[in-house]
């Protein structure tokens, strides 16, 4: 099963915060406020852009994705706090 | 000059927020609320982190970068509302 490496970034009315975090969790993980990662087949992104369509105002919210098709491709840097998911340290 | 392309998403506190944006967008392109994107060359990717090292609290600020060394290797797509920079719209 082929996966590619997705970031989700979401600036979304603070009304609908709650449920687009809670739908972007049930496939990625939470790194910080607004930011998620991880690896997804086709389908599985497919669906979660599926939900998040369900929940979000198209004219007021927005959701970045980031794909890659290998993480390898990726240097992930934190500076400060590191709050959630796997990562380098700088 | 070799340029990467760099993705930055940050979530500071509330008092540091516009200084970070400040300092984010002399180096970067602004996407939505925290999160900017652009090509960077090493130098400048250096002195923008050493710029954010001088304002963030280390023990409360998180700032993420997800860097590549070719922007081929990226696909964006956004739901809903593209705030800014430049992007495919699904």
């Amino acid at each position: 099963m082929v996966k590619m490496f997705v970031i989700m970034a979401y600036d979304v009315n603070v009304e609908r915060v709650t449920k687009v975090l809670h739908v972007g969790r049930r496939y990625l993980n939470w790194v910080q406020n607004s930011l998620l990662e991880g690896e997804l087949t086709n389908a599985q992104f497919a669906r979660l852009k599926a939900d998040l369509h369900k929940i979000i105002n198209e004219e007021e919210d927005s959701v970045v994705f980031y794909v890659l098709r290998r993480q390898e491709y990726l240097d992930k840097q934190i500076l400060g706090l590191e709050k959630g998911g796997q990562t380098i340290m700088i």
